[in-house]
């Protein structure tokens, strides 16, 4: 990149919670929204990066999201291992945020614990929130519907979310154990990518309208995304639902689709984490879990078998030796962000 | 079946009681163990059926499984959401049956809790379990390490056990939504059925011991498994490994397959059950999440997708109908089971 600029992580915060401040979030959602958007940046996944400000900004500007939500933790009772709280219409960011001290601390008392949360609009990947836990010492899993573009295994037409399902290990040293992904075959923007570069979709990827295979992007857009995995993976969607959506008290995905009949905007449903103290489960039997998994990690990486995250991880490294490195077109864009605020956005 | 011979599911209850109380089995262990055998043979699934019963009695015979084990309560303190019972080197059933009404009365206390088994021999389906916890009105997962029969995604050896995942949400009326299955692509029985058949297998089930891919029977079994659903499926099959092997102190699948040394017994390891009160979840959250899920049940099996087990309930409700129908040969060798005890075993 011979236009590289290259900017620290505390420089990339200020600059996108300026930009979030001038748009009218409050210090607590810019915050919390930007830390996410800078990890993005940061482990070079461009996906979950500075490209979502738009998005953030177009969801303010149409009233689908309230970037002054002050979000409210709602003790279930000091006896119980939920934790719920309730992001006030905001972003997702700043609930988990102000939910993952407690949620912490019920996992260590109780040795599982889970987090709801409740009524926000959620563009982030779920690792940032898998990672929030490991650092803490805990295991945890994250989960949440999307919206309805997904057909069950066997099925016609859009129901499920791309639902993606995060996990978390906590490593000795070094970065965690970490996946995330779509339980959809693919995410909706590769479909996206597919139409705009005019090649055919690989097979089993969607069904078009009528419920047939297809591998044209535009038959695919209009008809449904095909869950990962077949069966397998169609009923792990389907558990996501009912979990993050339906127990909790929230929009599955065809409901969050049908309050805001469109799915340009980021979806505003709930999120579940459930986190896991090794440490209490492991207690009174032999060995220390995080040195018994070191051995699995070590068996699975030497055979020649990729750990999830690693590409996110060296990119980390980088960014934390030199900087993260944006183009001089997205310091442009980022200026102009910050100067016109919402008037950035249609 | 023109040599059909049914029984009442009690009566076969009483039958595989007593095969298993001669061959040297408690009375906790036997009934824990004959229920889950009716339960197969009730809803169709031979596979976990009275077949297994001599496998049950090959494990005892050679000493890798206790069939006068007593299960223990360990009780993590009364303010803990981890309820552990150690199997005492007895079969997983009787350590679950003992384990579940304290796993209820803590999810239901504390939202979430956890069952922790420990030190069994596990032959079973995980469905029964879940079962047992949406019939007390949770939702609930199951998982467990197997054997290391499974390469990782991009690997070239066993790593990963089948490591079977299942789930249950409780319905209002009728059976319960419940998935259970492996996540390797196929089971090992399957591959053993096309060796026995001389077909070969179908792409991507299976790579040969040089890690390359093979649709030949022998070599697969001489190979490894691969996941379902690629590195997706891999990343699942890893989390089991750690949640329900590592963390919780017991076996991984290749610790398993390094203890017995060999696939020919059933693997002796833990597991982990974690159940969810939908009730605490959705309190004072809108709608009933059990009226909820029904919606999304609909949608599912209005588009011509099958919920998963629905042949599984189909045949219960015709077993409590009319009873369970074996064969005179299956009575036969279940006769001769009863005879000669562990003397019918090699």
């Amino acid at each position: 990149m011979s236009d590289a600029i290259t900017l620290t992580s505390d420089a990339l915060q200020d600059r996108v919670v300026a930009i979030l401040s001038k748009a009218g979030f409050n210090a607590q959602q810019g915050a919390a929204i930007a830390r996410v958007i800078v990890a993005g940046e940061r482990d070079a996944c461009k996906s979950h990066g500075i490209y979502r400000i738009e998005g953030i900004l177009r969801a303010v500007k149409a009233g689908k999201a309230r970037p002054d939500a002050v979000p409210v933790l709602e003790q279930q009772g000091d006896g119980s291992a939920i934790v719920r709280v309730d992001a006030k219409s905001g972003f997702s960011n700043a609930a988990f945020e102000l939910g993952v001290p407690v949620l912490a601390e019920r996992a260590r008392r109780f040795g599982i614990a889970a987090l709801a949360i409740n009524d926000c609009t959620h563009f982030a990947a779920l690792w940032p929130e898998v990672e929030a836990l490991t650092d803490r010492g805990l295991a945890a899993f994250a989960m949440c519907p999307s919206y309805s573009t997904v057909a069950p295994a066997g099925g016609t037409a859009p129901l499920l979310g791309t639902n993606p399902l995060a996990f978390g290990w906590p490593r000795l040293d070094g970065p965690p154990y970490v996946f995330d992904f779509a339980t959809s075959v693919a995410a909706r923007g590769e479909i996206e990518l597919h139409r705009r570069a005019g090649t055919p979709l690989p097979e089993g990827w969607a069904i078009d309208a009528d419920g047939q295979p297809t591998t044209d992007p535009e038959a695919a857009l209009a008809g449904a995304m095909l869950p990962f995995g077949g069966h397998k993976g169609s009923a792990i969607g389907t558990m996501i639902e009912l979990l993050a959506g339906v127990m909790i008290g929230d929009f599955t995905s065809r409901e969050a689709l049908d309050h805001l009949g469109t799915t340009a905007f980021a979806p505003r449903h709930g999120e579940l984490i459930v986190a896991f103290s090794p440490e209490a489960f492991a207690a009174g039997r032999p060995g220390n879990p995080l040195v018994r998994a070191e051995a699995l990690f070590e068996a699975i990486a030497g055979q020649g078998a990729r750990l999830p995250s690693q590409r996110r991880f060296a990119a980390r490294a980088r960014a934390e030796k030199d900087g993260i490195q944006l183009t001089s077109e997205e310091i442009g864009k980022l200026d102009r962000l910050l100067e016109l605020g919402l008037d950035a956005v249609a």
